[in-house]
C-alpha cells in the first residue's frame, strides 16, 4: 500500500515525541526516515524505524545526547557522538564539513561513538543540496568474511560520493557487499534466484541462491578481493581519523552501537564550465548501446530521483504490517 | 630472469638522459619505473617503459614541462600539468597535498592536462612514507562499458587509499575492472581460465575465458553496477575538481594523454593509540579462518612488501625480451 509522504513524516514524529524526543529532534529524525522510504530505501526508512525506537528505549541510542568537539586542526575536526541518534549526529557532521569546505575549500569531520545513520546516501544528498561535493562512510559490525577467509571480520561499510548538479545531483551510495542482507532475504522470501552470484554456498561454490548464501554467511564483497580490501581501508580511515571504535571493537557486542564515521566536503567551482563538464560525462556514458533492447544506462542517483518523484505523486510504498505496527506505537 | 634493482634504475636513467631529460628528472622517473617493477607491478614498470619513451619522442609527453598553479582556495589547489611526464607531475601533486595537510589537517590537489602516472599506488606509498593518509585517483581513456551497456564509456580509473603504519604501510591500489587488460592477456597467453568471472563473452554470458572477454570488450567492473557507478564518480570528481578533460574527452584520441587527477592527504594523529587501532583492525581481520588449508588473510599492500623484499634480495624479475629492448635503446 502507499501512504502520503507527509503522513509518514507526521506518524514518525508522533512516535518520537511519545518516547521523549524534543520537537526539533523528533521533526528532523522523522524527516530523514520518511525521506529514506520516499527515495525507495525502505530497509532504512519505515522498515528500520521500529528498531530505532527499540534502541532508544534500550539506551543504545541516547536520545538527548549530541556531538561534542574533541579536536580541531585547520580544516580537520574530531567529534564525540556521545551515542546520540546517528541521523542527527551525521546531519550535524556533514553540516560542519560543508562549513569547513566553504572556509577552506575542503573539510573533514570524523566522529566516534555515534550510531547507525540509516541511509548512507542521505548525507551525500545533504552535501549536494548545499552545492558541495560530499564523501562519507561509516564502519559497521562485521558482516563479511575478508577475501580468503570464512568468518565475517569486515563491515559492510558503505561509501557515499555525491556531486552537486542543478536539481539532479549525482549520488553514489554503495555498500561493500554485492547484495545487502535485506536484499538476500527479499529474494529468499520470494523464492527467486539472484541475477548474479552474491556469495558462496556451504561447499564454497559461487551461488545465486540467497538461502544458501545466508546460511554460509559468506556474502560476496564487490569485486571479490578488491571490495574486501576497500572495506578494510574504510574501517581503517574511520577508526584512525575519529580515534574511535573499529569493526573489531564494535563486533564485540551483538547489537551495533558506537560506530565511527567520516564526512569530507570539497567546494567545486560553481562555474558554467563545471555544469558543462558534468553533462558531457553523463551524456557520453549514456551513448553506450544498451545490452537489452529498450534498455538505458543510468547514472548513480537517477533511479532514486525517479522513485522520489513517484512517491511524492502516488504516495510512498510501505510494508503494511510494519506500517500498522508504527500506527500502533 | 632477474636484474639488480640498481641496474634497472641506472639503465632507465641512461635511456632517459639520452632522449634529453635533465639529470634530476631522469633520476626521479627512472626510480619510479624501477620501483614499480621491484614491487611486482611489471605492467607499469619495465613493461611500460618503452611506451613512455615513445610517447616522449612523439610529443604526447612534454619532457621539459612541469606543473603550474592555476587556482588556490584554502587547502584546495588546481594545477595545470602542461602535458609533462605523468610520474613527475603526480609526485609533485602528492607532495603539495602533503604540505597542505601539514598546514591544514587536510589538503586536496587537482591537476589537469597531465599524463599517465604509471602505477597509481606509487603515490599512496609516497603519502604514507610522509606519515600522511593519502587518497588519489586518475581518469583514463574509456575501457569498460557502463552497467547495462555494450560500448566502453568508462575509464578503468584506479583508486588508491594509503594509511601510514610503521614500516608496513597499508596501501590499496584498486583499478575498476575485475582483471586488467594486462592480466587478461597473461591468462590468454598461458591458455588458462580465470579463477573468477572477468567479463562477458559474445553471447552476453559471464565468462572466465580471457580470450572471449577481450574479444567482446565487455570487461567486468568490480561489483557489476557498483563498480560502474564508482568509475563514473571518480571521473566526475577528477574532471570537476581539475576542470580538465573527462574520460569522454580523453577517449576522442586513440592514445591516452591529458588526463585529470586528484590527490588528497589527511594528517592522522601520530599517537600510540593510532598505531594500536591499526594493529587491532589488521589482527582481527586475520583471525578469520582461511578458506584453503594453510591459507592466510592479507591486508592491502602486504604482498607488495613481500615482493619488494624478494626483489631487493634476489633481483627484480624482468621480461627478458623487453629488458633486451631497453638495453638496446
Amino acid at each position: 500500500m502507499t501512504i502520503p509522504f507527509e503522513k509518514l513524516q507526521s506518524e514518525f514524529k508522533r512516535v518520537l515525541l511519545s518516547i521523549g524526543f524534543t520537537q526539533e529532534k523528533a521533526g528532523n529524525i522523522a524527516s530523514i526516515f520518511a525521506e529514506n522510504s520516499r527515495d525507495g530505501v525502505y530497509t532504512h526508512g519505515l522498515n528500520r524505524f521500529p528498531v530505532f525506537v527499540e534502541y532508544v528505549k534500550e539506551g543504545l541510542v541516547q536520545k538527548d545526547a549530541g556531538p561534542e568537539l574533541l579536536n580541531k586542526f585547520g580544516a580537520l575536526e574530531q567529534w564525540h557522538g556521545n551515542l546520540g541518534p546517528g541521523i542527527l549526529n551525521a546531519c550535524f557532521c556533514m553540516g560542519r564539513a560543508i562549513e569547513l569546505a566553504k572556509a577552506n575549500g575542503i573539510g573533514c569531520v570524523a566522529i566516534k561513538n555515534t550510531n547507525h545513520w540509516m541511509r548512507a546516501g542521505a548525507y551525500g544528498w545533504q552535501a549536494a543540496e548545499a552545492g558541495m561535493i560530499g564523501i562519507c562512510f561509516t564502519n559497521t559490525i562485521a558482516h563479511l568474511p575478508p577475501w580468503g577467509g570464512l568468518d565475517p571480520r569486515l563491515g559492510n561499510n558503505p561509501l557515499v560520493i555525491a556531486i552537486p548538479r542543478e536539481g539532479r545531483h549525482v549520488v553514489l551510495d554503495m555498500a561493500i557487499s554485492q547484495y545487502s542482507v535485506g536484499k538476500l532475504n527479499l529474494y529468499k522470501t520470494q523464492k527467486q534466484q539472484l541475477p548474479l552470484p552474491g556469495g558462496y554456498d556451504a561447499e564454497g561454490n559461487l551461488s545465486t541462491d540467497s538461502e544458501d548464501i545466508l546460511q554460509s554467511g559468506r556474502l560476496l564483497p564487490v569485486g571479490f578481493w578488491k571490495g574486501s580490501g576497500l572495506s578494510l581501508m574504510l574501517d581503517l580511515l574511520a577508526t584512525v581519523l575519529s580515534q574511535g571504535s573499529s569493526t573489531a571493537k564494535i563486533s564485540q557486542n551483538e547489537k551495533e552501537s558506537g560506530v565511527s564515521q567520516v564526512f569530507i566536503c570539497i567546494k567545486p567551482d560553481s562555474s558554467v564550465l563545471t555544469a558543462q563538464l558534468i553533462e558531457e560525462i553523463i551524456s557520453y556514458t549514456k551513448t553506450s548501446r544498451p545490452v537489452d533492447e529498450g534498455g538505458s544506462i543510468s547514472y548513480p542517483g537517477e533511479n532514486t530521483l525517479r522513485t522520489r518523484e513517484k512517491s511524492l505523486k502516488e504516495g510512498v510504498w510501505v510494508d503494511e504490517k510494519i506500517w500498522e505496527k508504527v500506527l500502533g506505537m
